[in-house]
């Protein structure tokens, strides 16, 4: 019963396989190799962006800050939200990868609004060289607390970053489990809503360590190269990177392991609804779900050895029905075995 | 005849089930696995350092500038040869990462001397707040020119870093190699020598993408992972990480397969040394030769298929007999059947 | 009627002779002219500080930015207010200087409290290596809303960062006209209220453009002077820094300036207090006032051609009775003459 | 006898008066003030650019950085010669400013030429993105070492940066100096030879602190600006900066002073070459002499009280004939009879 996090969670087996095939004889190092050139027409294929910059890096940091880096400048500021993962858990990461921008935090939660972003931007406002510049918006989809915006909510906030003339990046470190939430098409779910770089995450989803950056506007690429480079994320045994990809998109390995982890997290909310002092904290859409359960649940859970993040709150303390908040996250390769003996427990039936 | 890197070879096999092994349900990530704490129990153990922080990135870049930051500062210089990788392949990662440290060239080539190296730590003699501070030394071992610094001549170095009271750094993308060529123990090629921090590579030598560096005194070691965070250098599945310097420890197979690349190269050299017009610059100790061949025997291995850097001049040129550079780098993969086929065609056998 | 700012006023003629007492012959430059020696003996003794280290550059952002970096790690978050300086003007020079650090911003005006510092401090929990690490605290005195911390309120937030084990930076840009206000001495105001740094600004009470850092712990004067030279912070001449100093301290004309200052802006208040419609923004406390007046009174004191910043409004909009915001800020220069003046034509009598 | 630093000297009378001169009332802050309108005006005038953009900072290494930092990129290598004082003398400032770039040491003193520069940059031959990219290219006019480029040879430097696309930087900090020596226009001496960008430096020969920054392409300007902001070198009393240059060129001023200075060498040159033993080190061309001198001159003029730096070797040892290097500069306000006594001194007659 993991649910602490998908990056808990195994490779998936087809993953692992793709290293082996890619692993006879001699390739071209730093992503000259041929499973690269086949991730990137593959990868432009599905996001139908025949010109679209692509490049693999093995963290998700890495790929939000060297996209950051490269849409913005040091003397600006990145909009996002108060819970980015930019902000929170990326110890400096941006602001390091950018030579020094600023991050300003839109809004109180997980979404930016077209009407807080809009006010962020503007309160930016002109004080020529004194103040920080307006930089780059950094949405994260699905969000940092589970959330999933519409193809609506993008359009909308790319609507306003372009009216600033700002560039708008998208933290997909769960593109694909908003994807299959959205029922939409990747290029409906970025460059089609405004949306100028992607991290499209894989690694949560059932790789080891691969992130592709996607940059529609080619002019970047070369500055990209070079700051990939520079930040020491140019990997020599390349191919390493491009057969996790390959495999992860193959067969739509990727769609599949989302729609897994998402109906994983229903099952888990639709236990859940039924226990007794449980409230969730926004609708689950995607593949991770907050809610708060009484100490009890907590504790109960916690004896049989569940494993996730208390959020909000301590275990410590007398009353058993005072709400703590949970932080559960369903990955690929979660059993409907484990979430059924989750919701058990959680309901004092186990 | 794949001569041009020992990062175009394949991983080990043994590394690839290493990462089968591993993935098998939740691991704690970022760096908090069981797998780590096994190997950097081994790594204390193989380094006789039981005290030594240990960590690990997936590529070179990252653990030269990641220690090299951790070492110095950003008003600082980094004493290096002319042709260290951290200066001539990296792209500027070390200035980038250390904040704008300056790297302050020793000598003509590949090796630093004593006397080179006292000469240009002394050059930046004290000009108060105006000039750059010294920092750290860096050696590469075995070097980017195929040779190795005997213990001798590290601690010939070592000495003169610590007369200026300056940290000593082994960039060790080769530390294998170079170690089995001096049938010496790792302690003494570090620690014992004065190196104060290594960058132990793996990726030459069977992995696909892991480093581990090595800092003797864990006082830099907080330090080391706040900084590793930030680079985006910090995996959270590391487990694939883990698992890789695992196998790669496990048994020797580091070792080992250091021993069939030196013994490959040196079958290579014994090949060559009867070619007509070849000439070696530098005797080749671990798995990397320079040597001069004629035109005419580049045009014959060039049309066989072989592969390998053409290190200074050209192809073109109407004289068969002008001496042209070449650089062969012989993996652990390589077989004797294709070192002969290589050696037999620029013998004009083949 | 020049309210704008106290960085549009002239120089002190004193300031100005003290130029011309040290333009004769030779001086050792880099801050080895005697001129300096005095005024580090003067400083300290004015905050009975035998021990501080005390540096010259010529503008406050150059005294925030080197203070900040030297407290602080590019790795940390510096904690203030909204509205500080260091976050609104100037242009990610704090972020540039530390090498990347974040600044957090504390409670919703120009006034941390010791509640809300702690909660910010404490929100940055631990994330381990994932979050900014907590770095140091600054704040500004006098504030930007022109408020001034009471000796208490300093000492409270002394004791949160101290709690905390961090260090605390006071951003004097207008010192002088908060501690005539308080009427307390410099050691009260700083090191006996736990500051550890202070930026001790004199440009905009009289002088040309000199600020001094004053650094209670010695330990880390080194590295400042290091980070100065390196920012392009160390004046060759440094003489004319020194002397204009020395100027501003010799005979309390630092004091005086300010005092004269503050009762400018005491007179516009008393003065503006009887206007209809009027209503300030905070209690003026040293120099600087902020109040909303109606529309109509800006319209005469603009036609009049009296400078100040419309804070917030526009002077474009039909309601003569709707009120608009005015920053006022008298600098030593301002006359009784101009006072009475601008207020007069606020009242209509003009 | 002070020849040890033009930057010992005092500023020029007429410079400290054009400070008392704007010392009246309110003035636009951060640059706008009506005296920079005129600076601008007048420097565009001096250099035959109408377009160019033009700033003012206090210190030389700020207006180098700034510049470079502005024509260049962090993954970019500057090329200077190894005596530069952006390499030397400038504790990292510019890899600072520049967030990380690389300066490659072009020839073996301080003139690079044709050859040296073209080789220099040939060597960053193309590695993709693992090397260096290509940056500006820096010439210190006059030199660190009291040369003078002449126009062809400025030209030819100039030539080889376009031939490889890269931008030109001059440093000059001793400007006026090489331009009266050659007798040439300041357009000649800049763009019309290939310069882009020059560091105008004033501070040395009669201000207390302003350089300009001046940039022919006016493209680069907005960027510019925000990095002077960001690096805290945008003044608020910015008029002060402002009169000292207005000074600076008033009648011709500079050129003025320039004269005196260079004359003044050549007085110390032709009085020194008649002293036995005495040695120049290149012709002295500007303000600056380099000459070996026996170590009895030397002590004659140590016990005599004269000021300059001892360049090489040291005052203590046995030989009185041992040849030693001085370095003298002489600065606008040194009288001939300050000469004259210096060089009977060394001459043994006083």
């Amino acid at each position: 019963m993991h649910l602490a996090s998908d990056n808990a969670g195994p490779a998936h087996p087809q993953v692992i396989e793709g290293l082996s095939r890619v692993n006879t004889g001699y390739a071209m190092p730093y992503g000259a190799d041929a499973d690269m050139a086949a991730v990137t027409a593959r990868l432009r294929d599905i996001f139908e962006a025949p010109e679209a910059a692509i490049y693999l890096v093995a963290t998700g940091t890495a790929a939000n800050s060297l996209a950051l880096a490269t849409l913005g400048a040091p003397w600006q500021t990145v909009f996002c939200s108060p819970v980015a993962h930019i902000h929170e858990d990326e110890c400096n990461a941006p602001e390091f990868y950018s030579g020094g921008a600023k991050l300003t935090l839109v809004g109180e939660d997980d979404r930016m609004t077209p009407e807080t972003l809009h006010r962020a931007i503007e309160r930016e406002e002109s004080r020529g060289v004194h103040g920080p510049q307006r930089g780059p918006v950094s949405l994260t989809q699905a969000t940092e607390r589970g959330g999933v915006y519409t193809l609506e909510e993008i359009r909308a906030l790319g609507e306003v970053a372009k009216d600033f003339g700002l560039p708008l990046h998208m933290d997909g470190a769960r593109f694909a489990n908003a994807l299959v939430a959205l029922d939409a098409t990747p290029a409906e779910m970025t460059w089609k809503a405004g949306v100028d770089a992607v991290s499209f995450g894989a690694t949560k989803n059932g790789c080891l360590g691969v992130e592709a950056v996607i940059l529609f506007d080619p002019a970047t690429a070369w500055e990209f190269e070079l700051r990939r480079k520079r930040g020491a994320h140019l990997f020599s045994k390349h191919r390493y990177l491009s057969a996790q990809m390959a495999a992860y998109l193959e067969g739509d390995l990727w769609l599949e392991s989302a729609r897994r982890a998402n109906a994983a997290c229903a099952r888990l909310a639709a236990g859940l609804r039924a226990v007794p002092g449980v409230r969730f904290l926004g609708e689950p859409a995607a593949n991770m779900l907050f809610a708060e359960m009484p100490r009890a649940t907590h504790l109960r859970l916690h004896e049989a050895g569940a494993q996730y993040y208390l959020w909000e709150g301590s275990l410590d303390g007398a009353d058993p029905d005072e709400p703590l908040t949970a932080r559960m996250v369903c990955d690929w390769s979660i059993t409907d075995a484990d979430i059924d003996r989750f919701v058990a427990i959680a309901q004092g039936r186990a």
